[in-house]
């Protein structure tokens, strides 16, 4: 059994054909610049890359020429549309509706319509991807996975903000939490490996990318997460700022005569380490930056570092104790220095790395001393295999 | 030596005579409604209540008011003026300028009106007052202590928001922290009370009133603080909101359509415990309305709580580890129920109550058990000795 997974941004479009039978991606390919001049697909299987640039002015052109990337006699991995058996589509946010994933219907549809003024950014394009794919493949079942849906076991102390209660009960505010797919499967993933039954372990997961949220996974359940009622808050971010005073916000507007959305875009796009530094969003050229002695790029990093520290902290407080924290995401599977830094100083906590074992990128591996007593691991996340594990089990 | 303290409010002020020799104060006094109609001074002093309901056009006529019931042949604890000493002044935001407190110059009140624009609500109403007394006590020495300067130590990482650098440099936008008398107060008092130097010790201090602060103190030095910018930052309090979704406040203006200002108010007037529980922004009412069964009270004194405890986590984390909580402030110091939640599930830091010990009201107390590896303590704020005290040492 084959299963497509579908990750659609705005004009952007991520996928991947995943083999069940042993979980591994047959294709995994990137679809950019879609209704923009310049629209690329690069493609890579059996062991090659495939590029075709030609125009897509809409999603559907570009999920077309994904099936025909895939059919590709010399380049792709399936002879007919028949053996892709189902869709899995990523959806940013599916609100209180959806605490699991959910079998595409035209009440699913209208649901996500509904969510989509809590994620404007994405939910809107999720919802393109997943109408292409139907007009193209209308017999070929379909999935949702939320990106939201982990998170909905958080308890009300965790996810109710402290205002007037009408912004939770007339204007939806609250936390959601996102990063759930990537939580999920990272604290499954190193219950396994540890040999431990997940309902036995207290875990917290630290996705670390140029976006980053950490979750607090008591017995198999997230109970508090770093993003809130969108992904800006938490930690510091390439471009978020993450948590602020929100009396910030207000103070912004006046002194800089900026609007409502011209400070969000302040917070979304020009702050987190791009906005201390003033290098660059990308962790890899502000440690960079920073051994060359930038006073700014060094401070980013160190705000980031404590700022994942306390929610270490913080999480540790909310499950009465920890029994091991995984890194999973680009910086957190790659960054040896980030991962050193944030364990440093946790001997309160039980935490001690080993530095012969965190000298380990992107694999799954124990990076913490035999003798500590919290665990620390770097596993690997795999949001697409996550999300074809659920388009397997609910499409059959 | 006397020493009157003054904390001056936009229509209030409240004050103390405190005799130096046992640090006792002498009178203590409120005056309401300053500038509008029923002014009020009400002094307690020698066991009895003195009352004066006159019409007080302005600070300057409360202050002539206080001078004389100070004077007060009957209620009065003094014969003259001359045996005031100095007068210690409580002022909220000294910017950068002020990690101590200082003598009153020119200059001072230069700089005092520079950071007003940081505490447009507090600032103004601070230099009213100390107006106010050099008219009166023209050759009277006085000393300005600020709310913020005790968190002049914290380390860059812990005061720069990941916003673009220039909201630091050109809007001075930064974590100043408050209640830094208070925090500063029962540090130092704790440390004395164990028997133990401070340079020693990794305390946790939580001032816990209608407004609500935390503070990291290692070595006698506040390293993090849970207010920011402004009060509004950190613990959900009376009707503060504290930490949210920076991204809430530009949703709630477009959604509910109000402008800066009003989100501001929203956020600061009519969020935290009031907001949630929708009965009121006192704790006592709140527990009330809880225990006769009121879901949403219940559930603003479970988030109050649980915000409290992540700090106390994320603060442990920043210091590695914790020798010493206090409890201080209205409720900090008189909420057993509060105290004993925010506890509660706390061992894996090494934190263990002891009921009965718990069972204490604004006094000096070691609440803990005798195993309990952190030492848990309520002890009494007194802000207004501390500015004697710095008022003391400055003005001769």
């Amino acid at each position: 059994m084959k299963i497509l997974v579908i990750n659609c941004g705005s004009s952007s479009l991520k996928y991947q054909l995943i083999d069940m039978q042993n979980e591994e991606a047959l294709a995994i390919g990137l679809v950019e610049r879609i209704g923009i001049e310049g629209s690329i697909l690069t493609q890579k299987a059996n062991g090659e890359k495939y590029v075709i640039e030609t125009p897509m002015k809409d999603h559907q052109v570009a999920i077309e020429l994904v099936l025909d990337a895939l059919k590709d006699e010399k380049h792709g991995v399936i002879k007919s549309m028949d053996e892709i058996s189902a869709v899995g589509h990523r959806v940013v946010h599916g609100g209180e509706k959806y605490a699991h994933s959910v079998v595409v219907t035209d009440e699913v549809m209208k649901n996500l319509e509904e969510c989509a003024k809590l994620a404007p950014l994405h939910n809107p394009a999720n919802i393109i991807g997943i109408n292409a794919c139907k007009a193209l493949m209308p017999s070929t079942p379909m999935v949702v996975v939320f990106d939201t849906a982990f998170h909905q076991t958080m308890p009300e102390s965790a996810y109710i903000y402290a205002l007037p209660y009408e912004a939770y009960t007339e204007h939806s505010v609250r936390r959601y939490g996102m990063h759930g797919t990537s939580h999920k499967y990272v604290s499954d993933k190193v219950a396994e490996v540890m040999g431990k039954n997940i309902e036995d372990l207290k875990i917290i997961t630290c996705h670390l990318g140029n976006g980053a949220s950490l979750t607090a996974v008591k017995n198999g359940k997230s109970v508090d997460t770093s993003m809130g009622f969108t992904p800006l808050e938490g930690l510091v971010m390439g471009t978020r700022c993450g948590d602020i005073d929100p009396a910030i916000v207000p103070y912004l507007m006046k002194e800089m005569n900026i609007s409502a959305a011209e400070v969000d875009t302040l917070m979304n796009k020009k702050s987190g380490v791009l906005g201390i530094s003033g290098v660059s969003s990308d962790f890899r050229d502000i440690e960079g930056a920073a051994k060359e002695g930038n006073h700014r790029a060094a401070l980013a990093l160190d705000v980031f570092h404590y700022r994942v520290k306390q929610y270490i902290g913080a999480y540790s407080a909310a499950m009465n104790g920890v029994d091991v924290i995984v890194f999973t995401a680009g910086l957190g599977e790659n960054s040896i220095a980030s991962r050193a830094e944030i364990c440093k100083d946790m001997e309160y906590l039980g935490v001690k790395l080993d530095e012969e074992r965190n000298n380990v990128r992107g694999k799954i591996a124990e990076i913490s001393a035999a003798d500590s007593k919290v665990k620390v691991f770097v596993i690997p996340t795999n949001e697409e295999l996550m999300i074809a594990r659920d388009t397997k089990e609910l499409a059959f």
